[in-house]
């Protein structure tokens, strides 16, 4: 466990100090006291996790972290495994969701094979994507482990290393995922921290129709059935019930806050992964910003257990990390009330009742 | 009424056509069906506001209109009345929120005078402001009307006449305000068109405490008596319980509707200007996009009656364009959904259950 304790003991809380001094400066804006909102508390936020006053957040990152899933033999999901792959040809591309509102937020993307179930290491070999394949996706997790326990830390270690490797590129990080079938060990994971019933927790997904999604409920259920994940170790639910991208993601967000850097988790299966470092660490859930509330039903419970509440509700359901993306803006906007708004005594502006 | 007939003669609704081509895109996008949901409508009502399969959204102009109150001699705010010159002061040295958010969105903002009460003209002078002064602030209308029905016209030609000069270079116009005491004529205007009684759509504006609320609550049910503003007649409303500022929104606003260009309406105050819109042409509403849903209670009620549902819900308060400035992130991200994802065609990725 070298690098994976190495890097949770490594993180430490927001600073308060600097919270305080953040909240001292925002109340004194020129404007009704914290007339910004959720906006300022995220600057404050951002003041705390990056010990400054001046946040930096210009240089974001979306890591799109791709892999396959065994449970598909089920019949989970209404697409056919042959997306993953597709999809991530389609992020090189640049013609997917995530290219196009991370054009738009001035984020780069990141795509990381973690164990897409077909041979795309052309893709990587070219220096399109990255390659830190665990396998060729996991195991039917309704029947064995998903994945076995060297191979959940490899997959977090994976992630740590991602946001290491940044370290000098990236302010903000965000997260997102490709990979058919997903939201089924995600759904599992976020049963499995919550304690609440498979069918509180399981949605549509992809749009599946009413008998699949009784399938998908009974899928799941008979997964933790099978493998009895503990909640009390997050090691012990990645592995037996999670996926690759899902440790990498919990490896980078982990990294993320080892880093002192804001990571903003997307939707639905993000949120998964997010639960899963927060297992493994409780205080780096201090480094995570929600971005939106997704249409999938078990976001809700998940954020939650997680603690946070999102900036966005828009009926996003489509992951990739697009809803990271999006968020991305607000995060600016929070730094910049911060550092470009007058305060009172520097713009002469009476106060009440003067 | 001149211009404003006219104005109001040229609205025509949405096209439904190029509605109905963008949704077809948008259906055949490379994601699950409407996955990146009300962004997906949002792009919908830009192709037929804009009568565009690539809507224009690039160039940004946030309107901030100033305008005192008399209303204000009652008592019913916890800023003096100074402080809206010194605002305005503000915006133009660029250290208000926002001039903060609308960098953020790339936006510009414009500050003009409707009727500050005080002389300003040294800004309009020096071309920093413009200057479409009504008079030197509304009168009481806890005593008589606001305003007269030809300085109601005047505000809202002003307002029209702003949009029209930008029509050579401005895609999406937002909406903002500054003027102390302007939550009062909001509620009064809101309570009417609504006919929700005045303490359920009136709050705590600026920051008064529950003793100043209630005489506030007084103050606009004596408007109201003796004003009796007609619901039916958008004029008779805006001239007896509104403001220069709301009435010049509610021209710009009529404005950008003829252009068949999209407005971003911001918190409470816009949204009041926004029904006066809507009464005197319930097509223009066809152009109002709602950025966010502010803390101010009157808030939700206005957006019913204006029949939108807004982007944002941060517990905004502020006004100035600020939640429009935000919004337009969206705007752009919407339509960069509608132009830049590909289609399962084009990318050749597998259907669902193919």
């Amino acid at each position: 466990m070298g690098l994976l304790q190495d890097t949770i003991d490594r993180i430490a809380p927001r600073d308060a100090n600097l919270r305080a001094q953040a909240r001292q400066r925002l109340e004194a804006l020129i404007m009704p006291h914290w007339a910004l909102g959720r906006l300022m508390d995220l600057a404050e936020d951002l003041a705390g996790i990056t010990r400054s006053l001046r946040p930096p957040v210009i240089r974001k990152a979306i890591y799109t972290l791709a892999a396959d899933h065994g449970v598909v033999a089920e019949g989970v999901s209404k697409y056919p495994q042959e997306v993953t792959p597709q999809m991530v040809t389609n992020f090189v591309a640049g013609g997917a969701g995530i290219n196009a509102l991370a054009r738009q937020a001035g984020a780069t993307v990141v795509v990381v094979d973690m164990g897409v179930a077909a041979d795309i290491s052309a893709l990587a070999a070219a220096g399109k994507i990255l390659s830190r394949r665990i396998g060729p996706g996991t195991k039917n997790m309704a029947r064995e482990p998903a994945m076995r326990r060297e191979e959940a830390i490899a997959a977090l270690e994976a992630g740590i290393d991602l946001a290491r490797q940044a370290a000098g590129t990236v302010d903000v990080f965000g997260t997102g995922e490709m990979g058919i079938g997903n939201t089924t060990p995600s759904s599992a994971i976020v049963a499995t921290f919550s304690g609440s019933p498979v069918a509180e927790v399981t949605d549509h997904g992809t749009g599946i129709d009413n008998d699949q999604f009784a399938h998908k409920v009974q899928v799941i259920e008979r997964s933790l059935a099978v493998n009895r994940p503990d909640p009390s170790d997050g090691l012990d639910v990645l592995a037996k019930v999670g996926g690759f991208e899902i440790g990498g993601l919990a490896g980078l967000i982990l990294g993320a806050a080892a880093l002192q850097r804001p990571v903003v988790i997307d939707g639905f299966i993000s949120t998964a992964a997010a639960l899963i470092a927060q297992a493994l660490c409780p205080t780096a859930t201090d480094y995570m910003i929600a971005a939106h509330r997704s249409v999938e039903k078990g976001h809700r419970v998940a954020l939650e257990k997680l603690g946070k509440q999102p900036l966005i509700d828009l009926d996003l359901r489509l992951g990739e990390g697009t809803g990271a993306a999006l968020a991305m803006n607000f995060l600016e906007a929070a730094v910049r009330i911060l550092t470009e708004v007058a305060t009172f005594a520097e713009a002469s502006v009476s106060r009440p009742d003067a």
